[in-house]
Order: structure tokens, then C-alpha cells, then sequence
């Protein structure tokens, strides 16, 4: 029973089976293949945005960090939650990436930067002069890292704050997926229509192997883009298998459908924390839960073979009640989860 | 027909198997499953090396500019071929990686370098000097650029030189396999035993669909190597997936034979082009073919469909003869190397 | 009257005296001149340092960032304040310098890292992963940016704690001099005694033109550091007239003496705040006041052409009492600082 | 009797003057003083450019790094002479500051790149593809590593080139007051009229101490430099000891009649070489002269006690004839060049 990351799972029968197709031959490398072209169209068609620049990286971290260092030079401001991956969890490849920006972090409820800070923060920055370094970009995370939900108000509440300070907005989709399927709204609504400059559109914690699609919506942003993926080791040389995966993703909805099968996993699971006398610490909107449990019943479920963290991290071990995080995946066992919600239950 | 690269072609049916023996279910991520660990061990067999360090990377781009960061500081001096892929074709990754190492570059025939080129060079550079640098590594390449081979012999004096300066000794083996099966010695010949410290094991153009080894012989020189991957972007979290690739060539000797029988076409195709009166620029060692071919044969291979590059750019089109290169995978279909071969023979 | 800046103020005469000094004919370039061994073996003696390594640059961000570059990897973790100034005022210096490493702050009453908070925090780090990257150092500023001075006692009890965790202790000592004039202890005493692995020594904001001394105090620490140097710009061809202004300032406790100078003001200032209504906000230890005074005395002091920030920035203007930061220098006139004085008495 | 390097000499009393004027009472820091706005100004009007952008740094190697950070991203080919500063004797730092741009060297005839040999490369270099990179600038330097000088239609020939590739130029002119003493043509018909998009006006050789002016012509170009600057330890909080040196320098035409000085003492030089039956390497035209003499020759000056290097390095010991270079500051003894002239005679 594995609840320990939606990344911990495998990667779907469609996904290995575009894999196979685009396994016969001979075809040109360096992303001039017929396979990364269709994949590139299927995400613009995704997305409603025949304009916008697609390419495709095999990690999330790498997604990312390119995007910063896209859009951010070496003495910029990226502002971001304090709970951010870039922030906590990609062992400073940002400013790998870009060679020093400075990533300003700021708190906000439920993983979620709010306007009024953001807007404080970016006055702030205005005036930090030299010694400060240069606002660059605002990032943000959807969903949380926390689980949580930004509505397309929400994110085009804070892209026009962005907007009017002059800087782009990156929105970090590593889960992406399971934010617009629990929104039930389009995907152009969540990103380009409510002010997203660049997005990065995961793959790999929903159902690919290793594939994440970083998408420029102004062409002009991602000018030189090729380049920074090239020189840090992310352009496949065979980039058809990147591709195919993220256009067996993309067809038939299927992004969407393996998204809202892990959140509603989660659903089954935070009833489950209800019912058995835990806490949820944050909405659940996503495809994870994080929660506090009383002591027992982490025992048993500890008993029971679950796999999953404690919550920020195992120092938390001996708590009662016990604060844990619950990740779901596309391809969760059904009888996993319901042996873990009977087990939550009490 | 497409003798334009070797990573134009596609993966190997076991790997594409061991893909799908490897899409079960939930595993730890980051490379804390059981796929990685067997594809490690697999790889320490090749090399009878029971005590190095192996780590998985996506891209040889990645591979060869991470080790030259991990044993290179920032103003330290990377002694290579002037053709060299980590000074021509890899967009200034050692440099990006490093944080600005030096590529010093040295001549010597066929691509390859020459213990006394490289001697005479580390003598410069040890008086180089705060202006000029720190001598940090030596690289070279295997099979090199121009499809030559260095036998174990000649590995070994230019390790013995880089070590006498104490230098360690980096192996970019792209094209490894193709080195092994032409000289018929084992890999821990070409490698360890003549002194060779860091090995990028090439997988992507043998087979793999995207995936090569970084192999560091003594464990001392990979402290902190994993810090450097996951700040790159290149710790997958789904690292089974990388590992199954290198797993399935590493077993039963498959990485040897694919390569064997791209070196195989490649012979088929030089006694073509000197039966019909061009010349071979270098000796055919490995997988790729130099030669000039009369331009009447290059209209007839052109109008019959035949993809390659004509060397060292396309500048070389309307010459006669006709400088250009030609590559062959483990799966050029035999019916394309005997019909290029009919025409090559005039 | 200015108590902006001590960086507003000059360069004292026997800086220029040195100087001229210093300036007669030829002397080999880099270093290799007889004023930098004098002055190097100067600041040897007045840390009773004898193996100690010594090297000068020309501002406090460049020693700063250097020393950072030096004692962590790309990949590291720097422990610092929240209020440190390598993370407030230095535009990513130490970012960019070491290519990547994450300032990792803490909060701490009066600018100074507490020893339980610290501990805590290298717990944290220490189970960081490769998502948060390597624990590699820990930073203080002594004088810290609050003007407040950690004892060798404290220092020492910071020192223990990050060599328990394997990393060594940086301090910022830019007012290292204004430190030790107000604790009247010695300089070894703060330094090397108390555990400071290393030390940046700063000249400018107590009498140099620009000129700062790095201390490492193992010389093992300093491996390579000259090529960091070099390659950052910072190694001066004509060393000695860095070497002598730091020769002036370490010659006859100079040094000392201006900055009990500029404490000595500082502490006329604290007196006329408290005389006058204001309250201070933080322990005056050092040259500057960190206090809130009544609006209608700030009005005078304006009117009288006093020169200071609000702190922490100008949205404090209109605010009753007014929070601002008043910093004296050695040659702050006496005048200026009585006439500040007496208004501030009100 | 020291002909090492000009950087081995002093600075010039009316430096030292203008230190001693700048050097009272307070002033803004960070540049904001009224010396660093008249240094500013007086190097506008020595380059007839009144919208240039002026900055002052304390070192070449910052100078010439800090402008290839500004013009080329880090994917970007930088075009040099094989012998440039920034290729040779930088450790590197235009890599490191760029985070990696590729400087691709060029032959040419006495230190000098010609226009076929840039156009051709800039042409290979339109064809890199990702692979090699994206042209980004053509560095030159003036006067050149061989002490030989480009005219303004030189210059402007280059230019044209780079221009019509889309690329600025740069002029490294550590020793660009010399070149313009040589020439005798104005500063703006070397700079700016001949296509000069960002030129190094060196003043460290040349009477500073240590001052560098980075000039951009085209403000759009300069857009971020400063926090390159500050992010780099290059902002000097005390400005106005920099900004004094320049000032200077500028003043009645200083920097040039200091570089005349130590031009004519090369001239002298020059002819008792030939007298004495050496050679001339390259033609004398700024103040270096690179030349063979006989080896009883230098013998007889070694045992004067004259210092310089044998070139290119210290391995021609014990040739005969010697090659060796000498080169003058404005403040070489008079007596010490006629003193070396006599022996140079034979």
C-alpha cells in the first residue's frame, strides 16, 4: 500500500503503448520527428493555444529551473510560496539554472501565495535597488504543494498583479492535471486566459514514465529556449519518446481522466481521516491528503504495510495525533485505498 | 535510408521489454527500487568492477558535463581532442556545469589524442598559473568522433601522463559498445584497468531509447555526484525507467552484439566506397564511415533516398569528391546498408 | 551631517599615507610585491594568527561571496540570518559565486543566530536530501546588521554547534573592528579562538578607500581560492595598494581605534534618542543606533540637513515615533554628532 | 630595471592628487557622489559620446568579463584571437561570468583578427545549430596581446562584419590609450565611429592604480550591467576612489600622454634591438616589444639585472637567439631604458 508519492507509480497502457509506436525506424533526432510534432500540436490543441511555443523535458526539476532561468537573469527576484518545489524541493536548481536569481519566498494560506502579499512583496522589491537584485517573475504552484487549488480568478487575480509590475507568471502544473480536474473548468481557463505566461504541464506523476511539457505562451519568451535546454542536458537526441508520451497524455482526454481517478482516491481517503477522528489540515482538492490521524490508528495502518510520510518530516513520529501526508496515483490500487480508508475509519 | 546518425534509430525490443517488465505497480522513487539496483549491479559485472559507483542519466550531454563538473572546480583546465563532442556538439554543457572550466584543446590524428601532444600540454599548463587555470581532468572520447578507436594500450599512456600530473582520467563512451566489440577486449580492459576513472557508458545510440551510465571507478571521486544530478534536473523520479534500459543491454551481452552489428555495416559500407573509388578520411573502427565518394555517386545515393551528412558541413555540397559521413545503428535494416553499398560501388 | 552610511565617509591619512608609500616605482604585479607580505603578516599578527591565509579584495560582497564560493558546493546549504546581509544586500552574490548554493535563514533576536535555533535548523538539513541539497556552512556577521555584537562566548557556542555537524563557521566581520572595540576583548579571542574558520576583515567602512582582508585561518581551507579570485575579477595586478591601505589600518591597532571612534559616537547618539523620548530598538554595540524618535524631532533633524534612512525603508516617512538608522563613522564630524545629538535631545 | 609588465609600475601623481581631493568628508556611496558623475562625464567627452554609459570597475579582467556577461547569454559564442586576454589570461572569467559562454578563438597575424577569417567563422558559427551555440559577440583587442595595433578602418572592417551577423563589438582596451597615442587619430575614430558597440578603457596600465572605465555607447546595451556588477563584488560602496582615478587620467589629455611616454620608451627599445642584431617579432607600435636577441645579449642584461619574460614562456631559456618580451610604463626610468638600450646595442 503505497501512499508515499503519486510518483512512486507506473506509467499508464496508453503510455507504453505510444511508446511502442513510435519505436519502429529510422526518424530524424533533435525533436525534427513526425511523433514530437503531433505532441506538440496536441498540447497546443489541450491548452486552445495554436500560438504557444511547446517543448518537452524529462523531469519536473528541469521543467522548472529552465523556466526560471527563461525568465529570470542571474540578479533577478522570483517570488514564490515558502512551501514552493522550486523552493524546497529541487535542491536549488533555479539558481543553478539562472546562475543566482534569488527566489523571494513568501508565506500564504494553504500553499497559496495570496494578492495582497504578493502585491506588498513586489513593492518591496521595487525598491530594492542594487543590493537587492531585480523583480523578474512570479511562480506559482497548481496544484499546491499543499493539495490545494488555485481557481483561474484566483491565478488571474495574481497574474494581473505580475502583469502590472511588468513581470510573467510561471505556474508550476507538476499537477496541473489534478488541479483542473477538480476545477471541472477548461485548461486554457487555468493558464493563458487567466494570465499564465509559461506553464509547466506534468506528466510524469500522472501516468508517463519521465515527461513533462514546458509551454511559452507568447512565442517571444521563449526565444533561445532550445538553447538552454540543450546546454544543460535536456534535449534528447531520440526525443520521439519524450513526445509520445505526453501525446498519449494528451489524446482522448486521458490527462484529465487519469488525474481524476487519483483525486478521487483522495476524496475516499479524507472522508476515511473524518471518520476515524483525524484532522484535515488543508482542503482536499487534489490528488493528496494531508491530515493528522490519532497515534493508533497510524499504528495500524503502519501495521498494515502503508507507505507514506509524516508530515513536514519523521520528526514527527511519536505525535498523537499523527500529521502525514496521503499522495494518490492514476493507477492506485482500488483495494489499496479502501483497505487504508478502513483502516483511517477507526 | 538513414545513415545520418545512430540516434535516429530506435530501441531495442528487450529494452522496450525490460520498459514493460519494469511498468508494475508502485516503486520507491529517485532510484530506491529494485529495477536501479539490478541495473547497477548489471553494469558493475560488465566492467568486473564490484566497487564503483554507477548513476543514470538520460542524455550523454548530461553524463559528460556532469563529470566534468564533479571533477573539475569552476577555473580548472578540461584537456581534450580539438574534435572533442564535450568542445563541439554539446552547446558549452561542461562550461555550463562546471561554472566555466576551461576546455583545452589539442590536436592529434584521427580524433584521437597523442601522449605527446597531451604531455607537452600539461607541462604548459602547470605553469599556466591564476591567468590560465588549474589543470583538472583529461577527456577523451572512445570510440572517437571520427569513428577511430583508442586500444587499451594507448588509453593507458594517456592515463598514466594524466595521472603522473594527477589528473583523473574521464571516457566519454558514447559510443563505448562500438569500441569494445571492434578491439574484442573485455570493457574493464578499455576502461579501469588502463586507468580510466570516469566512464560515460553510452546507451542512447545503441539501443536505449535515451539513457547512458556515469561510471566512477573509485567511489571517493562520486561524493556529492547525486547533489549535482538532482540540481541539473537529472534524478528521475521514476528512475526505474532509466535503469530498465541499461538493464536490458547490460544483460547477456546485448550492449556488444548491437554494437557489433553496427560496426558490421559500417565495414560493409568502406570496402563499398573504396571498390568504387572514393577514400576512406579515417580508418573504419566503430560505426561510422569518413570517406569521399565521387559526386556522380553522391547524385545516384542522394536521388535513391539516402540521408547522411556530407562532412564537416554542407559547404562540401558541389565538391568532387565528396566529403561525407556515414552512420549505422544496431537496426539499419540490412536491405539499406547492401543497397547504399550497390550504389557506393559505382 | 550624514549617518547614512559609514561607507559615505573617507579614507583616513594614514591610508593615504600608505599609500603614497606604496606608490614608488616598479614592484612585481599580482601579489608578488613586498607590501602585501608586509601587510598579510600584519593581519597575521593582529589575529595572532600565524599560518593563517590572508588575502585582500576590494568589497565586502566580493569577500563575502568568495568565502561562500569556497566553503560550499553549488548544491550546499548556507546558514545565515534572516537579516544577513550576504542574503539582503549583496544582489545573490553568494549565489552567483558558488553557482547555486541556498541561503538557508533564521530568524534570531537582534540580527544574531541563537544556538538552539541553529541546531534545529542543521537537524532539518541534515535529513534535507537531494531535494534540499547539502548542509556547507554557517555564517554570522560580527557586528551584526542590527549594529548588535556576538561575545566569544557566543560565537563559540555557534562555532561547536556547526562543528559538530561537519561545517565550518564564516563570519562577516565588514565592522569586525567596531565588534571588537566595544567587547575590548582581542582579535583572536573572536575569531580562531572561539572556532571562526573563516574571516572577512573589512577596511572600507573603517577608514580604506576599498580594501578587506579574507582570512581562512586552516590553510587548507583556502585551497584554490587565489583562482576564485582571479576568476571573479577580484586579484588586483597592482596588489599593493590593497595590501597597504590594509597595512595602515593594521598597523598601531589603527584599526581598533577608529572603530571605538565610530562606537563612541554612536553612543552619544543612543544617549540624546532616550533623552529625547525616542526608544532604541536594539542594544547600541557597535556605530550605528537602530530607534524610533518623535516625528516633530525628526522634522528638525531633517530640517537641519541631517542625512539617515527610515528604517526598514522610506514607507516609514509619516509614521509617529519615526524608526530610523543612524550610523557614524571615524571621521564623522564631532560637531555633526553633537549638533545631531541636540536635536535629538529635543 | 623592470620591463616585466606596465601593471608592475605606479600610479601617477596626479592620480594620487585626485585620490587626495576626492578624499574628504562624506559622501553618497555606491556612485552617487559628484566625483564619480565628473569621471563619468570626462570620459563621455575624451570619447566625444555624450549618451554613452560610463561604469568604473577595478579591474580588467572584470571589465572584459562583466561585458561578455552583458552581450552574450550563456549559450552564446564569443569570436576572439586565438592569443586574446579573455581566452588566455583571464582564468576563464568570461565563462564564469557568463555561466558559460564558448569563446571561439581565431588565428590572425600579429594578434590581430582579419575580416575573411571572422566572416568565415561567423558563417560556420550561423550553421552551429544547438550543438555549437548561438553567435552572441566579436571581442578585439586594442592595442593587441603582440603590442600591434588596428587602425579605425581596421576596426570598422570588423565591425562591419559583426553587424551584419547581428553582433555587437567589443574592445578590450586595456592598452587603448597606447593604440590611440600610436595612432594618433581621436578616441570616438577608434571607437564608436568605427562600429564599437562596448569598449574597456583601461587605466590600471596606464597611471591608476587600479581603474577601468566599461564604456557602452548604445545605452540599450548597458540595460541590468550595474546589478551585474554588484552581483559580481564590482560595486564599490566608495566610488569616488575609483571614479577619482579615471577623472584623472582624463583630465588634459593624461591617458594619452602617459601612453606616449611609454610608447616612445618602446621605440627606443625597438631600434637597439635591431641595432644589436635581434628581431622584431611583430611591428612596435604600442608599448611592448616582442622581439629575439642574441643570447650573449641576454645574458648581458639578465646580469644587469633586467627583469622580463621570455615568450611566450620561460621554456625558451637557453635558446639562441632569445624571444622575449619587453614592455614600458609611462614611469619607466629613463636611465633604466637607455641603460637596457646600451646592452640591447651589443
Amino acid at each position: 500500500m503505497n501512499f508515499a508519492s503519486d510518483n512512486a507509480y507506473a506509467a499508464h497502457p496508453a503510455v507504453m503503448g505510444a511508446l511502442n509506436d513510435a519505436n519502429s525506424g529510422a526518424m530524424m533526432g533533435y525533436g525534427a520527428d513526425p511523433v514530437t510534432a503531433r505532441a506538440q500540436e496536441a498540447i497546443r490543441e489541450v491548452l486552445e493555444a495554436p500560438e504557444a511555443v511547446v517543448r518537452f523535458v524529462s523531469t519536473g526539476t528541469a521543467a522548472n529551473a529552465l523556466v526560471c532561468a527563461q525568465l529570470s537573469p542571474p540578479y533577478g527576484r522570483i517570488y514564490c510560496h515558502d512551501d514552493a518545489h522550486i523552493e524546497t524541493s529541487e535542491c536549488a536548481a533555479p539558481e543553478f539554472f539562472s546562475h543566482g536569481a534569488k527566489l523571494v519566498t513568501l508565506p500564504g494560506q494553504g500553499g497559496k501565495l495570496d494578492p495582497a502579499t504578493l502585491a506588498q512583496a513586489l513593492r518591496v522589491g521595487a525598491g530594492a535597488g542594487l543590493n537587492g537584485g531585480k523583480s523578474a517573475m512570479v511562480s506559482i504552484t497548481n496544484a499546491t504543494e499543499w493539495g490545494t487549488v488555485y481557481s483561474p480568478a484566483e491565478v488571474a487575480a495574481l497574474a494581473q498583479i505580475a502583469h502590472q509590475a511588468g513581470l510573467p507568471l510561471h505556474m508550476d502544473g507538476a499537477r496541473f492535471a489534478n488541479a483542473v480536474a477538480h476545477l471541472g473548468c477548461s485548461a486554457e481557463d487555468l493558464t493563458w486566459r487567466a494570465g499564465v505566461d509559461a506553464l509547466c504541464f506534468g506528466g510524469t506523476k500522472n501516468g508517463a514514465m519521465a515527461a513533462e511539457a514546458v509551454v511559452f505562451f507568447d512565442p517571444a519568451l521563449a526565444e533561445g529556449f532550445d538553447y538552454r535546454r540543450k546546454q544543460s542536458g535536456h534535449v534528447f537526441s531520440k526525443n520521439r519518446y519524450l513526445a509520445a508520451q505526453m501525446l498519449a497524455l494528451a489524446s482522448d482526454g486521458l490527462w484529465r481522466d487519469l488525474a481524476a481517478r487519483a483525486n478521487a482516491h483522495a476524496q475516499v481517503l479524507a472522508y476515511a481521516v473524518l471518520e476515524g477522528g483525524g484532522t484535515l489540515l488543508q482542503p482536499v482538492q487534489s490528488n493528496a491528503v494531508f491530515a493528522t490521524i490519532p497515534a493508533d490508528i497510524h499504528a495500524r495502518a503502519r501495521a498494515a504495510g502503508a507507505l507514506y510520510y509524516l508530515w513536514p518530516d519523521k520528526s514527527a513520529e511519536g505525535l498523537d495525533p499523527v500529521p502525514l501526508r496521503l499522495v494518490c496515483a492514476w493507477d492506485t490500487p482500488e483495494a489499496d485505498v479502501a483497505a487504508l480508508a478502513a483502516i483511517l475509519r477507526g
